[in-house]
């Protein structure tokens, strides 16, 4: 990627009017009104997209150097699908505190924060207190932009197999960053939280578990409602919909239990929980994160559009609201014509997707009355 | 401004490429040696330009948000003169520990900091500790930027007066961040230290002064081998050259003192500490900031082709010898026959001279064995 001038810079007039003396007053306006500087300059239309390095892809704690490729291609998406100017910023320390003053301190430059790559549980505290302190929108979109997707996608799965999204039983695989989020997002979108099981690496989330940290506590509390314990094999047993957000692999014996003619989403990147052609033998529809496949689910599909949409409106938080609205947005694009077991999602290229999402994500933003 | 991809989007497999899966190879090569971070990301082209809004320009303490537009002007021009992709950090403290701690974080993600508007003496000890342990260049502009470029003005000065440079006696008005700087940069590019007198607002440095900060009690001790002591009136008693970095005003009376035939360098900016058509009366090459009247004394003359120069070198700092380089490739541009008492530096706008600046730069960056 690189940086571009907005403005011709050819003559003596063009420099002194960019540069100084005149901009000066420029900065005056500004320091007479703080908030001018989202329309006076680039911030209002620049977001960091900030990692620690501490869980990159499937790859792990690489660090900061080693993550920026995956920021700089972010960064470009972003541009390229929601006109968005996004800056890669790698961090040199992983410490929460640390993460949490430095991001608070750059956020003068920027009109959103887009978190990245930061492993859980730290995520969610990082999050948590940017969001309870900053003035701009505040995103982790391991997290909200996998789970605004996955609601998207379930949502047109069960459209295409003819169920109600608050009917299915759902198993989610992973505990981490976007299982919680995933979890969420089902079911602020519709989902019956009773009806959801997630489990982490040591088996089902239930209130009897006493090794959970705070986050996995919580989502046992509001889900199942069965208390169904054990394994992957436990759980899967008559459900409907398999999310794999976990890294890990599904053996077939486990996919066995599932009532026929469900889903199967398996998210690992690069591989796949279970592959698709084996999932398929268990499930009406399947969908991985990968291009190669039908039915991929990419993150793609949100953050650009969430993020021109809060811009635009001047938002100062995502709320649960933009984001169910985000979901609604992409799942619409595909017309009931356009919808197939293959096809519950847009193509991460369709170009109607991002506008759509903005506007709805814009609309949101009004409506829970989260503007500057 | 705005954020540009390099590389094209349009098709699943650019996507792929550009992003997931295809990112995570170039992940894995940076995790093995961190340093083709340089080589395989934006990295090796980019620049933060860090301020805490502390100083800018003639404006003061106006805080971050008010002081983005000078950097976000600022960025623009580093890639129109420069090639160089800057981007602007306003940082929402003026804690040094917590600004070292910052860029610090900051620099996995940058080729180079450029330090900006960051008021004087926090900036001198803000900048050694980041020099002292970061493993890329770090520049305060308004303190070597100003420095190279008035040493540029002053050997091209000199050549037109018929003069040398180390035969001058030079006074420097201001003992803030640009003051101290142009003061060292003199030194360091030949003038001779102890015919140079330094003052602040309460007169000239000298060693019996009491009430010196280090910076200053340093080049009191350099400088000033006469012991002149007072007020300009003193100073300016016999002198070739004012340099003016004060932002103060300077009265006639005090310039009538002055050996006929000098240089008066009144930088102070918006308004010049004499007005040009004043000094004039009292020395035959006047110069000031503003690019409405001759000699236009400014910085986008060094920091562009710097950057590009050590970044393309692969320079670790930017060292003394890398800066006199610049300042000599600044005056060079200029062949006898352009030199005039009304041109002693090149337009802002000349061509010749970032890649001028950055080829010396890189040249002595390589003599001084700084490089990665």
């Amino acid at each position: 990627m690189s940086v571009q001038s907005s403005v011709p810079l050819a003559t003596r007039e063009d420099l002194a009017l960019a540069y100084t003396p005149g901009v000066a007053q420029v900065c005056e306006a500004i320091a007479a009104d703080e908030a001018l500087v989202h329309e006076l300059t680039w911030v209002g239309r620049a977001v960091a997209v900030v990692t620690d390095g501490s869980a990159v892809l499937g790859l792990g704690n690489i660090g900061p150097r080693a993550a920026m490729p995956v920021m700089e291609g972010k960064a470009v998406l972003f541009k390229q699908f929601g006109g968005v100017d996004a800056v890669p910023i790698c961090l040199d320390t992983q410490d929460p505190d640390e993460i949490v003053a430095i991001v608070t301190a750059l956020a003068p430059s920027f009109g959103g924060i887009n978190l990245e790559d930061i492993s859980a549980p730290r995520c969610f505290e990082i999050e948590r207190r940017l969001e309870a302190t900053l003035p701009i929108p505040v995103f982790h979109d391991d997290q909200h932009g996998t789970a605004i997707v996955v609601l998207a996608a379930l949502r047109n799965a069960a459209r295409v197999l003819g169920r109600e999204l608050h009917d299915l039983r759902i198993v989610v695989s992973g505990a981490g960053a976007a299982g919680v989020a995933v979890t969420k997002m089902l079911i602020s979108g519709g989902a019956d939280a009773g009806e959801i099981v997630v489990l982490d690496s040591r088996g089902c989330l239930h209130t009897g578990r006493t090794d959970l940290n705070p986050e996995k506590s919580a989502l046992a509390a509001r889900t199942n409602a069965g208390g169904i314990t054990g394994d992957i094999v436990n759980a899967l047993r008559g459900a409907d919909v398999l999310i794999g957000v976990s890294g890990g692999t599904i053996g077939e014996a486990a996919l066995a239990g599932m009532s026929p003619g469900g889903a199967i989403f398996a998210l690992a990147n690069p591989t796949p929980e279970v592959h698709p052609s084996i999932a398929a033998r268990y499930a009406s529809v399947v969908a991985t994160g990968r291009s190669d496949f039908p039915n991929q689910i990419n993150n793609v599909l949100a953050f650009p559009g969430i993020f021109r949409g809060a811009l635009e409106a001047g938002a100062t938080r995502i709320t649960d609201g933009m984001k169910v609205a985000a979901a609604s947005a992409i799942a619409s694009v595909l017309a009931a014509d356009e919808l197939s077991l293959g096809t519950i999602v847009p193509s991460a290229l369709d170009p109607r997707v991002a506008p759509a999402v903005a506007a709805a994500v814009a609309a949101a933003a009004r409506v829970d009355g989260v503007l500057r």
